[in-house]
Parts: structure tokens; C-alpha cells; sequence
């Protein structure tokens, strides 16, 4: 299977944003436009300011030198001096701990919480992010998925509630407060596309308390604003999940039942 | 549903450490001495040298207190100062990091690799633990759960997949060499407890090449030693399991093919 046909490139801010990383760099970030995955990391790396080529790449097509950044086939990969990274998470600690090694802008403050004790505060992130990655990313996907009326009732509760436990603890404007972090990195790739599901899964943004003011933050940071396509386009791409027919593994995942990430 | 009725303390050299660790510390690890996932976390405190007092807990309970620290009511849990951590993986990123502000022995190597660029390596020491979360663990389960001929010819070939797949990586004795690191700790517990597979599904260390010097050196390290109770209580345990009518969220996650950890 070769997947489905879509746009092959960046719209909109994020197409600029390509061309003004077109050129080689010590860190290559190997990526789809319209993946949310991707578009953690590529947020972390503009946020840090952390010099980057961009290569997009069909992650359907599993060719083989993708492969050999991104073992599973999934988008993104990282290229570190030549040495591969995958997984959205993992990456975007190790920009965070790399940071200045890879040239990131020294006035960037921490992706991580600033206040208080570093490691348990780091680690309470952690657990954050793995509510999104566990809970939220999963709901959002199969409330794409969902066909009939109760299957689309029964998803949007769950997508209601994983983020309202976490919109919970927002201390705003962002998560840990006046700095973006990587718990919003974790979840800003869904608050730029939650749109979708307000138009076609009859989702509204004031059902979840405080989810409004923390997904409009995150849609004007300048790190999210610059890896963010057109929405027609976004629309166009997510209709293979509204469809059920999406061949990645993340779909196959999601329709299983199955670990997703 | 009050879950299993079980063996309610640890045996063996366990015992002794349980005796060893009944004083209270401000770290508090509440565990189960038979929860592969707590013996991440115990070995870890007892590898790092931190003070700790161990307190053992029935996570089928779900009692008020326990849930305020772990809110999915599964072991281990952590008590920083009366402040509440969960998730192995996590909570063994936070001792290693916080590990002198604990009182971790100064002559204690890191438990992330000391070798080469640290970023870099911390990250793909990670991803090895991302491996063992969710391909090595969550196909130990199935195996001990299968009890038809070919779903056990299947679930251990995937046990074995997933196995082979990281001992090929394994550097020796430990995963990095001569040092016990996050990612032996990761695989640890499942050293101790796969004699279960080879008693009862047909397992062989030998099947995995390399696997049998790698868990003897994971079995043989002290800490692991010190949290490892007896194999006729292990195996007493599991039976559960192996009936499939154990009622935890892991079992029942497992086999309904969901994210386990």
C-alpha cells in the first residue's frame, strides 16, 4: 500500500518557514506537514531557535533511508550530526537538554518549568505529557474515526474529558504559566487542529473549562504559528481518518484499540 | 471487585530489605512486592544508595490514600517530601536526576550512560525504555495469559521478537557495560520473573541470543537482589495471569490489546 495521496507540502506560515530551512544543517528534521508529531518538534526547534534544515518526507512510503532515522516509519525523525533520533517526546527533551551545544538562542528560556524544585517539577511534566500522549492524542484520533452517532458521542466524551484534566492544572496563559514548555509543545499540534473536530464532530472548545484561552495561546506563539499549514489543507488530509481510511500505523493503532504512541 | 487474594508481604532477601526500609525517610516508595514495575523503582533506590522507607500496598484496593499519590491506583508510587509521584519510568528519571538532593551515595555512577555525548545518549536510552514499555512488557503479559497452543506459539514469538531485539544492543555485562543502567533497571524485573515462561510456556533463555548472560548479570547485581522475593511466590502470584482472571488495569489493558503502560 502507498497510502493515501495528499498535498505533498507545507501551506500557509509553514511553507515560508521551509524555505527559510531549506539549507544544510547539523540537525535535520525529517518531517510531515500536516503530522502533529512532527509539528512538536518542529515548534521546539523554532521556539529554541535552534538552527534546522527541513526535509519532508512521506512517511507511507517507508523508504529506506527514513527508515533508518525513524525505525518504525514515522514521522519525525532527527538527524543529530548524521546520528538519528525518532519520537516526538524523546526528541523534544533531548532539544531541550542539548540546547545550547545545537545553537539554540541563549535569551530562550527552559522548555521546562521554571519554578521551584527542577526534577520533580520536570517530572511531574513528564507525567503530564504522558496524559496527553495517552489519553488526549488517543481520543482525538478516534473521534476522527468515529462513524455513527454513538461511536461519535461515546469519543468525544473521552476527548472531553482527557483534556479537561489536564486544562484543569493550566496555570496560564501557558501551562506552567508566562513561558510555553513542553507540555504545551505536547499538545499545541491538536489545539491548531481541534477545529476540525468543532466542524465536523460537533466539538466546542468552551464544552472543555479553560481550553479556549490555553488553545488560543498556543495558536499565536510564534514557535506554533510558524509550523502551521492552511486549514483547508489540514481538513483535506484528516478526511482519510474521517473516512476510516487511513493506512499509517497510527490509524491501524487507534482503530484496535491499540498503543498509539 | 477486591482483585486477587494474594501472598501480602515480600519473601526471601526482599523481606530483609522491607525490615531494613520500615523507618520513616522522605522518600516513601509504595509498592507491591510482586510488581515487576515497583522493582524498577525499588532497585533504583537501592542502587542509587537513597534513603527510602518501603511500604507495602494492595493496589487492587484502590484506597483513597494510595490514589492520591498514584491516581490510576497502580504500583509503584513515590512520596517526595508528602509530594506525589507515578510511573516507573518517571519516578527513575527522578531519582537519577535528583539523586545527591536525596542522599544518594556520592560513589554511585550515573544509571544513564557515562559513555560519549550525554544528550544524545540519555535520548536513545530512552527510546530503549520506550521499547521495553511497549513491546518487551506488554508481550511477557500476553504470553503468561495465552492459554490456547498457537495464541502461545504467537505471543512468544513476539516475547522473543521484542527481546532479541534490544539484547542485540546489549553491550555487556549491563546494556552500556560494566555499569547497571535506566535501561538494565527497565528490563530487570522480567529477568527475574521469565523463569515463569520457561516452567510454564516453553520458553528458553537460549532462544534469544545473549539474553541468558545479560539477565544472569541483571539477576546477580545487588540491587536487584534486594528486591527480589521468592520464585514459588512469584509464580503463585502470576498464576493469575495465567488463569486470566487477574482484574488489574494491566491485565485487563492487556487483553483487550491496549496501551498497558
Amino acid at each position: 500500500m502507498p497510502g493515501p495521496v495528499y498535498h505533498p507540502v507545507a501551506t500557509g506560515i509553514a511553507s515560508d518557514t521551509v524555505t527559510q530551512h531549506a539549507g544544510p544543517a547539523s540537525i535535520v528534521l525529517w518531517g510531515g506537514w500536516f503530522c502533529p508529531f512532527t509539528q512538536r518538534t518542529w515548534a521546539a526547534l523554532e521556539a529554541k531557535g535552534i538552527p534546522y534544515q527541513y526535509r519532508e518526507v512521506n512517511p507511507y512510503l517507508k523508504e529506506k533511508d527514513f527508515i533508518d532515522i525513524s525505525p518504525h516509519g514515522l514521522t519525525p525523525g532527527l538527524q543529530v550530526d548524521g546520528r538519528p533520533l525518532h519520537d516526538s517526546t524523546v526528541i523534544n527533551e533531548f532539544l531541550e537538554e542539548a540546547g545550547s551545544a545545537l545553537g539554540a538562542h541563549p535569551a530562550v528560556p527552559s522548555l521546562w518549568p521554571n519554578s521551584g524544585d527542577g526534577p520533580y517539577e520536570k517530572a511531574r511534566a513528564r507525567l503530564w505529557i504522558d496524559h496527553v500522549n495517552k489519553a488526549a492524542v488517543p481520543a482525538f484520533i478516534r473521534l476522527l474515526q468515529a462513524a455513527s452517532p454513538p461511536s461519535q458521542a461515546a469519543a468525544l466524551a473521552a476527548w472531553t474529558t482527557a483534556l479537561d484534566h489536564i486544562t484543569a492544572h493550566c496555570q496560564g496563559p501557558f501551562f506552567f504559566g508566562n513561558e510555553i514548555s513542553l507540555v504545551d509543545l505536547a499538545i499545541a499540534p491538536w489545539a491548531v487542529r481541534d477545529f476540525i473536530l468543532c466542524e465536523k464532530r460537533g466539538f466546542r472548545r468552551d464544552q472543555v473549562s479553560g481550553w479556549t484561552a490555553w488553545a488560543e495561546a498556543l495558536e499565536r506563539h510564534p514557535a506554533v504559528q510558524r509550523t502551521t499549514s492552511n486549514r483547508d489543507k489540514y481538513l483535506e488530509f484528516n478526511q482519510t481518518f474521517m473516512r476510516n481510511e487511513d493506512h499509517s500505523a497510527v490509524a491501524k493503532a487507534a482503530r484496535a484499540g491499540e498503543q498509539i504512541i
